[in-house]
This record gives structure tokens, C-alpha cells and sequence, in this order.
């Protein structure tokens, strides 16, 4: 399938996810060569999980299936840009590329924080919606000793 | 439970998650009124899911508990400061408060990739690490109309 034919169907399972009652306006696919291994939309208010989002879904599913933490060769398609959430899942799976439709402007207009989360991220902790505390900085080091000096650790 | 016993907690569980190869040395706890709501470590590797952090595991538990997609009034604890990925799903989840121990260059001194992915998402798309193309805007505002037609929407 060419890209403008990926976005389609991604568009169209989105519709389709809003008439169903499912969640948001959002769909993404994982895409190897052209074909779907896996698709998700936004399941966030129909399964109580604030991390369903359509990206998150497609990501979890297409990992299932080739049995990796890695999405290494596959490509994103999401009908909107992904959130931080998304987007930093997409660098953790480290796929080759991403491929959008809408803005996170787009989602703005129509109500989600998109937008509002990418600016939070740019600020210092001390002047975020949600405050941010440090504590006990040393003592947090100790899981970090205990993964160095474990030998057969598993990196991702 | 006070802050300080609850991050000793998650620090003690962060230990032991590495211990059992389940993952890397993270650990999260939701908590409600200084009680442990869900806990959650990291199972990246030991469950072959990239968003199977800490954080998003512990988010994740709390909600199915609460049965919402909301954290309204709870508290983050997290042994190390949440990557884009875990706080753009804390800004989603909505809880009244932070609390970490470790930074991201803690993190990034024994190889773990938040504090590039922070870098990541400050850059415009055409100079990221993975390529972001945008397509099919105006075809994509069709989920969105949907959304905003539905009268019983539910918003998150």
C-alpha cells in the first residue's frame, strides 16, 4: 500500500472509532514494507486507561506479534501528530519514521491537550501545572549500581 | 506513609525488579492519601513492551482500580524523573502532584535515552533523529468533525 492509502485507512478507522463510542477522533497503524502489522485507535475512556491512545495501541500490539521490544524497520502512521506520550513511546520502539495527517494544533480546536502538554514539557518543573518534587537523589542511585553490575542485563 | 517511605519503597522495589531480570531499575508507585494505590516496575524486556514502564505500568493498575482514566487527587512516585513518554501520560492521567529521585542524567549515565528523547522533542520535526513527515491534513480533519457531531462524546 502506497502512504496516501495507509492514511486513508487510518482516517476512516478513526471515524469509525468515534461512531462506535470507542474513545477519540484518533487512529494509527504500524506499517512494515508497505503492509499493516498492527493498528490501534483510542480506546482511552472505553477501557479506563489514560495511555490508549491510538499510537500506544498499534505500538503494544505490533511488539506482541513480532515478539521485540523494537520496532526496528516498521513505520508510524497516525492520523494526528503524536502526543509526548506517543512520541516518546516512538523513540523507545525506535521505528524508522513517523508519518502524520493533523496537528497538534488541529487537536487543540477540538479540545485535547496535545498542544498544552508539549509546552509543559519545555518549561522548568517548578512552573508546571502539575507540580514536581525531588527527593532522596542518592539513595535512587542504588537500582542504578544494581543494573551496572548486573551481567546479563537486557538493554533496550 | 510519609514521602520519604514511600520513595524507600519504590527505591527497595526499583533493587529488586533488577534482581529478578525483569527490567531496568525503575520502580513507580500511585498513591492516595499516603497509601499505595498501584505499584508498578519497569517489564520493558520481560513482557516485549516499549511503554512498560514504571510509571505507565503503575498509571495503568491505578486506573483499572479506580475505574477511570483519570488520577484525580492521587500522587506520582517515581524513583527517577519520568521520561516524555511517562509524563505526557501523567499530564493525561491528571494527578496533583510528582515526586521523583533519580534525573534524567542519572539515567542517561547508565544508558538510558530520556534525556535525548527531552532534546528530541525541543527540535522541529526535519531535524529529528527519527524522520516525522506530515500528509493528508485536510483529509484528516474528518475524525475531528465526528468528534465534535457526536452528542454523547465522552472527553478525557
Amino acid at each position: 500500500m502506497t502512504d496516501q492509502q495507509l492514511m486513508a485507512h487510518a482516517i476512516e478507522l478513526a471515524v469509525k472509532n468515534v461512531r462506535a463510542g470507542r474513545g477519540g477522533p484518533f487512529a494509527a497503524l504500524v506499517v512494515y514494507d508497505g503492509r499493516i502489522l498492527a493498528q490501534g485507535t483510542n480506546v482511552v475512556t472505553s477501557t479506563n486507561d489514560p495511555t490508549a491512545h491510538a499510537e500506544m495501541v498499534a505500538i503494544r500490539k505490533a511488539c506482541q506479534k513480532l515478539n521485540s521490544f523494537q520496532l526496528t524497520g516498521c513505520e508510524i502512521f497516525a492520523t494526528c501528530e503524536p502526543c509526548p506520550m506517543c512520541m516518546g513511546a516512538i523513540y523507545w520502539a525506535r521505528p524508522a519514521r513517523v508519518v502524520f495527517a493533523a496537528t497538534r494544533a488541529d487537536a487543540a480546536r477540538v479540545g485535547f491537550d496535545d498542544a498544552h502538554i508539549y509546552r509543559q514539557l519545555r518549561l522548568p518543573h517548578a512552573r508546571r501545572s502539575i507540580p514536581v518534587h525531588r527527593l532522596m537523589r542518592p539513595e535512587a542511585q542504588a537500582p542504578f549500581r544494581e543494573w551496572q553490575r548486573k551481567a546479563d542485563r537486557v538493554h533496550y
